[in-house]
């Protein structure tokens, strides 16, 4: 744990990516604030560049390598918004971005791939080929891969969104972060150690894929088996690098049923006018199924992204 | 005409509405941008209270009224946001409002108004039923009828919106608004004319309505007849006090199909992350349609209201 990033890694990075991603906005609602008898602050990631705050993390990545690492791409698999973000990184630095996909994607996440001008590799749906093409083709292009979350330079970028929070939002007791693979809770984490000390960490997680919730009572990495939730983006168990530091800077992990995380997706769009995806509707679906009780608190919440399918609302 | 709201009419109903209202924020999207070529400013009263700009007129013409004159009550009919806007501005007076609405009214619209604290009268969708049944409703009660759009409080009121916008963003070339019965788009051109007359102001209306469009060009009002559109909120025809303000200030009225207003409305809500309703996606509808040439141009555009049913989407 010596090298965890440290405060100057996470203001680097700022700095790195500053010009390429959007200073989100921080948005309020009285009507849900009063559901929760809290004040809520909302951090737009869904208004982030690729729809998501994974953009922070690619972007600090690929611009931390230099022309010579670079120079033959970079490539990842995935089936979201890492996806979108490192072929938006590997576009701003000139160079081509493969990647690995299930053939099972999203018709609106290829689209938004390919748009960014990558070039994808399909797979069958499982880890094992998923991995073995992303080796095929990182040994036919000498592109470098860039992993989704267990990375020390994407734990730091996905950490500038906290960053940012924090000086838009001063005094907050408590900030929250949906839970996947890790990369955005362990940055929020970091980003409150720093900044913010006082803040509480909470890191909020789908029933259905509940293995930080393991995990954080375990002391030990317990991987989900058959992961199934609506909160598409938080599908995939942590990593080492990342349950390191969630160990020792998140505060506690809660998690709530889909059920709720659907109605919950809902309910921001109708009254915040906003559109978020059901991973950036797990913290306030938590609140709202009273797993965390946050009465009289002032809580920042990420909202983590907005690709959603408007064919195929699961509401 | 020598009775037209002034600057200061217009500056005092902002600091009337100021703390019951949002200072919505102001959107861009350079990929929206780049379809176009040109820079647009979304003005955000998507995120109004009550989803629409029409917070602004009601809460200003209910606030304007004395302690005797608002006792009894308001009263209004509508199927739509001005009714909700009324429930909200009663509230705030601590007073009753009475609402009439055709029973076909979406069910989310119904719900809106109670949630408000509102009386509903349902009647038969037609003009006459609602006058008729408003009569009634005002006779019983004593309530103060509130026009929707045809009174010179309402437009002072919906003025603050493009105030706010020429505040937020200096130097427009243009500012579009959509156009139903007008109150929206006459308020915008009197602020443009007082506060920013070097800004064009254009009015953009659904082609199933386009009573403007016919108006505008004969100098005289020509209701349309038989009002078809998925653009909800802009079924209504003009009124003598809206028109002629739009007559003599607005500088053109452009029209557009369903067809491209139903995939802009789509293409705000995936590419902006943000919920609109379609006669808000209006103005931009007309750009892609290629209606109004604005390459090279500063464009601002009030995205009107984000009330959309959510189960079913017109795309």
């Amino acid at each position: 744990m010596s090298d965890i990033p440290t405060l100057i890694d996470i203001q680097s990075a700022a700095e790195r990516i500053e010009k390429h991603i959007h200073r989100t906005p921080v948005l309020t609602n009285s009507a849900i604030d009063t559901m929760v008898d809290a004040n809520l602050y909302f951090k737009c990631e869904n208004f982030q560049k690729v729809g998501a705050f994974k953009a922070r993390g690619a972007l600090n990545a690929v611009l931390g390598l230099t022309e010579e690492e670079v120079s033959k791409g970079v490539a990842t698999h995935s089936s979201g918004n890492h996806a979108a973000a490192l072929a938006l990184a590997a576009r701003s630095r000139g160079v081509p971005a493969y990647i690995v996909m299930p053939d099972n994607a999203p018709r609106v996440k290829k689209e938004a791939v390919s748009a960014y001008g990558a070039e994808i590799t399909y797979c069958t749906p499982t880890l094992k080929d998923r991995e073995d093409s992303l080796a095929k083709v990182v040994e036919r292009t000498g592109a470098v891969f860039i992993p989704p979350f267990n990375d020390y330079r994407i734990i730091t970028g996905q950490a500038t969104a906290a960053l940012e929070l924090f000086e838009q939002v001063p005094d907050l007791d408590i900030v929250m972060a949906p839970v996947g693979g890790g990369g955005l809770l362990s940055g929020t984490a970091l980003s409150a150690l720093y900044i913010s000390p006082s803040t509480s960490v909470i890191g909020a997680e789908p029933e259905g894929a509940d293995d930080a919730w393991h995990s954080f009572r375990a002391g030990k990495i317990i991987p989900s088996e058959k992961p199934d939730t609506i909160a598409d983006g938080l599908l995939t168990s942590l990593g080492d690098l990342t349950f390191e530091i969630i160990k020792r800077y998140v505060d506690d992990i809660v998690t709530i049923d889909d059920e709720v995380i659907i109605s919950t997706t809902r309910l921001i769009m109708e009254r915040m006018k906003i559109v978020v995806e059901p991973s950036a509707a797990v913290p306030l679906a938590t609140l709202l199924g009273k797993r965390l009780n946050v009465s009289g608190k002032r809580v920042g919440i990420i909202l983590s992204g907005g690709n959603i399918d408007l064919d195929n609302f699961p509401f």
